[in-house]
């Protein structure tokens, strides 16, 4: 069983709690619109404490991408922490009914189940404030052979170098990478984030990292260029294949001197963005891991994202491959 | 504060778990779609087990209701078992966020706070599963002058009888009411709750309550008619106010002779007829407290119920208000 996992995802395990807020909300806690920040204990308990009444899902952007990639039908495993408290039960429950092979226990102490408090102002956009809580104590005895076994390519979410032994825990899964024939797959998490370990993840990528997935924002960030073209220039020094998210412009895929644009499907109506990025990533690696060319991976990707944004929620839903149309592959 | 009360709720608090499931997942767990059954811990556990990723959310009839009335601006307390647990703290914390004198502790020990899963098959069909958990636990004691106060207005929810110390919760709910300017509404819940305790519902009707709110199923069943023209008859031979709910069609309030009828506004697009009657309950006891006509308080109903199913989710927005034509009133 765990010698066949296609992708091990390795990321922070977090619960959304969404709610509405209006502008003046984001004024009084200072927090500027779309802005995402980490939050301590005390801070996420005085959000919570002002503001209304919420929604809970299970969420987390690679979590996401491999309960997405679970539920296309890839076998998918997952590292991250939880703790043994509800939130934590139910981000199991959920990833575990999509068939994902969650492989760390919750933990019976320490800081509860992290949360991001998604709050949504009228005009749609999300300011997110994170408290990481129990995804802190992610450490290095965390990923082993026993825990991370042989899956054909380790997914690492770009947030987990902001926990204090997130680096640790990617070397464990760099050593796994290089005595096996697994390869690295790394998620970019966000411009933020990205600015804030552009190093550590220049270096990762000289090294070891085969596929870095993000949006255009996050690669100018991670090359410091101005444009999209710039940033593609810079992708094709490294030996690495770097697929880059364009929103309604589709996405490009970097590989050395080869470059794929892919156009992005026409959608009637948008109803929420929010996972469009994730999707992409599940899809995306869906064809990897079955051998397809990369234009059929970034053609099955731009599907996935046009699919998640006309729907709410941001995980992919199990019809989705129904309407794909796979027969050219 | 606690004067000043214009309505204090006494319910199952229950926090929803709604998951997108297909007809095969209906049969394969012996559920008839549409059905609302109560099941306990073990067939909970299995059933959430076999369930896909949810999505949670405080629920409950009746605590729909007074968050709608919190919501649109009413002074509003709730009584409600829950547990010192997560979902125990999400549900107080949604009610509390919009203003709810929530007058229960959490409950230290006893069972975890109540969950009901709603199934949502592709044909956006509700099948209901109800752990009652803390709420089985609601007794007597809970209802005391220092917790219930003096409300204008006390709202039992049919549901309650369903727990084995609820009719003596209920019962100290009546005798509050007759020692001072209490009135009593009752809101039915559903036509199989009221077929379970038809008899126990008829003699609160007769001795204490004022203000009896349901759909025409449930009025149906309780007066066991075959018609809503029966029903509204047997209705005129009470001394109470009874507001007849009909989907599309409006709504009735029968006060003896007097029969008013309401049309439903007009609806763009049904999004989600969930909750419906909840918001019809709140918007129509705000009127009541405000001392409005029952036309009146009929009108603001059916907006509301109107303004609900053209949104994602149960519960009455806070805006609603701003969109009612009060000036008429």
């Amino acid at each position: 069983m765990i010698a066949s996992t296609q992708v091990l995802g390795i990321s922070n395990a977090i619960v959304d709690v969404l709610a509405h807020v209006d502008e003046e909300f984001l004024a009084r806690i200072d927090a500027p619109k779309g802005s995402m920040v980490l939050v301590d204990a005390d801070r996420a308990q005085e959000v919570y404490g002002m503001m209304g009444p919420a929604t809970e899902m299970s969420g987390g952007s690679v979590a996401n991408t491999i309960a997405g990639f679970a539920n296309i039908g890839g076998r998918a495993a997952y590292i991250g922490r939880v703790a043994d408290d509800q939130l934590g039960r139910i981000f199991r429950h959920d990833m575990q009914s999509l068939g994902v092979d969650v492989r760390l226990e919750a933990a019976k102490d320490g800081a509860p189940t992290a949360r991001c408090y998604i709050l949504i102002t009228p005009d749609g956009q999300r300011t997110m404030q994170t408290y990481l809580g129990a995804c802190l104590e992610l450490n290095e005895s965390d990923v082993t052979e026993r825990t991370a076994g042989k899956p054909e390519i380790i997914l690492l979410e770009g947030y987990v170098w902001d926990t204090p032994h997130g680096q640790a825990a990617l070397n464990a899964a760099f050593r796994i990478a290089d005595r096996g024939d697994t390869g690295i797959a790394l998620s970019l998490s966000d411009a933020d984030c990205v600015a804030r370990h552009r190093l550590g993840f220049l270096d990762a990528i000289t090294n070891q990292v085969k596929l870095v997935i993000g949006d255009d924002s996050e690669f100018i960030r991670l090359f410091e260029v101005d444009t999209l073209e710039e940033a593609i220039k810079k992708a094709a020094e490294y030996d690495c294949v770097f697929a880059m998210t364009r929103s309604e412009k589709g996405s490009v895929i970097v590989n050395g001197d080869e470059t794929v644009a892919q156009k992005a499907y026409p959608v009637d109506e948008v109803i929420d963005t929010t996972g469009a990025g994730d999707a992409f990533a599940a899809a995306f690696l869906f064809g990897w891991v079955s051998d397809k060319s990369l234009q059929e991976c970034a053609d099955l990707g731009s599907f996935a994202g046009a699919t998640v944004i006309q729907q709410v929620g941001a995980r992919l839903e199990k019809d989705f491959l129904k309407n794909a149309d796979l027969s050219r592959s």
